[in-house]
């Protein structure tokens, strides 16, 4: 299999993507070449920096880049020779299987969405995020590519999410919930009660509706909401996070008494912080466009840039949007 | 001034609650009167074992209790003699000035909407979550009374809620943020959009969008959102930080060494375990309902307790249903 990199995306491009890359190459099973796309000479002097010349990593010269703060639909449009742009190109051409980036989510979305087009059956894309829990990981879909979702749309997230649940996160019967502010089917606003009504009639396992208390139960292995309240849940998330890391730093180094309670916990807080990281479950795919498209966070080390590598390549050898296709027929010739 | 107390309400009601009434009767300035309502017996037991007979202290019967578990409105309707209830009675007779409760939310919300109605000009009243951040406390609303909001609501959520930062937490010019997915204007859903104009154009003191990122960094003193939004919110933040809570005990318990590191780590793991604590800001008002209301988290203690009725006399006291009337007026008549 061929997977695209974009190579300039991120807060610490192309160094991390560069070292993510080779660490990859020849590690992954199956994968046999990695397009590095971005500035050549910029990927080549990181390359070189690594002492790298595996066979299996193809640099692709793109001369822009879409910055982190740039307005996604308008950088893709003026931006022709944009990195993300040309590294989805490559998925189009049917060059490359996949296409990972770290680079400005929005433009990644745009640029996959417009390129790729989406599936047969999916009306839209959705972005798909694994979150940690104190059990097992699960997905929570959409995150922030659509805000305002029919009943029809949010059912299909389900159906995308419980694939990648069941082929990447190796979930048997993967459980969906309905992100609601109650459990019973009655509680929510008008749009989850009809979510409700067509989850319910779907052959997926169903539970029902889950609340914000359950996202860290890890009882469920999809979760459904809009694009509008998913984003804003992971980043309160992610916030909640580092503010309590923040607080508990703060309060260690308080006294020397406690700097040497630190020493003693240190390997614990390692564990912790290592539970609780999102590159360790290998970025957020973009669910549902004709083509395996893997988002990591902006902020992404090598360490995420490998992951994602990785996940892209279980998604392409399991067939994952081969699966997605029969599965949302299957579901929509039901109705 | 005189609040009724709802005894029956709560995990721990009616021990937590009546202890939390005699900590309070004597020491907060100001207050002559706390009604107990509720089981008279279960009241009088619990006042005894207190050893308190304070002259301040008045139980007033009531002989049905709503529980947690039940649907709010059928409750209220069918429980005449609901602790709830006739605690809400004593406020729409005067004989109260506030009402506080660690009951069912719903059922506070339903009984306080229906028999106190709303305050001059606010269409529905919103449920105000005081919440914890690095820097200061800040008023989250609306978190659970309103699924579907009009942009109109949100902005009366705004006065309502500046008043309330202003009064009882003290903030001098609270700057008001409406959460979305993005800071700029356009970013968010059709809801948020049309929200933002509302605020702009109100003399209000808006700083524009605000993100799930910006909840715990304090930089915001008032944030505005519909009810669904607010309430996934605030179930995500805490579960999130109970979820962190439980890993880093499960890890540092894992080994002596460890358990050794926690105990010069003590003090700093309690004054944390302070910081995140909601009990210390006494509960969520329920703001636009014509009388004070607050309502206390279902496990609130008597620590819980006394800050409710603290915050409760503080409301009465700087007159904030009067200053919401007048500013909610000067806002409408601007349009």
């Amino acid at each position: 299999m061929k997977i695209a990199v974009d190579a300039m995306g991120g807060d610490f491009a192309p160094s991390e993507i560069v070292r993510g890359a080779v660490d990859a190459i020849g590690r992954i099973k199956g994968l046999e070449k990695l397009y590095l796309v971005g500035d050549e000479k910029a990927v080549r002097a990181e390359l070189e920096l690594c002492g790298c010349d595996h066979p299996g990593i193809e640099v692709r010269h793109a001369s822009e880049v879409i910055e982190m703060a740039e307005s996604p639909a308008k950088a893709v449009r003026r931006k022709k020779d944009s990195s993300i742009g040309r590294a989805v190109d490559l998925v189009k051409s049917g060059e490359a299987d996949a296409v990972i980036s770290a680079g400005n989510t929005g433009a990644a979305v745009v640029a996959a969405t417009l390129k790729l087009r989406t599936l047969e059956g999916v009306t839209r894309p959705a972005i798909a995020a694994v979150m940690p829990t104190r059990k097992k990981p699960y997905v929570l879909l959409d995150v922030g590519a659509n805000t305002d979702c029919p009943p029809d749309m949010i059912l299909d997230f389900a159906v995308m999410g419980t694939l990648y649940s069941k082929l990447i996160l190796g979930q048997d019967k993967p459980l969906v919930g309905l992100l609601s502010i109650g459990t019973e089917d009655i509680k929510g606003n008008d749009s989850t009660r009809e979510a409700f009504k067509a989850l319910e009639e779907s052959p997926l396992n169903f539970k029902g509706n889950v609340e914000g208390h359950d996202l860290f139960a890890g009882e469920t292995d999809v979760v459904v909401c809009d694009g509008f309240v998913g984003n804003v849940v992971l980043k309160t998330a992610e916030s909640a996070a580092q503010a309590i890391g923040h607080w508990i730093k703060e309060e260690f180094k308080a006294n020397l008494i406690r700097l040497l309670g630190c020493a003693f916990l240190s390997g614990a807080l390692k564990t912790i912080k290592q539970k609780l990281d999102p590159e360790t479950y290998g970025g957020a795919p973009l669910l549902g466009v004709n083509g395996i498209c893997i988002i990591t966070h902006g902020s992404s080390s090598s360490k995420a840039i490998f992951n994602a590598i990785r996940v892209g390549a279980e998604a392409i050898e399991s067939k994952l949007n081969e699966r997605i296709t029969a599965e949302l027929n299957a579901v929509h010739s039901k109705k």
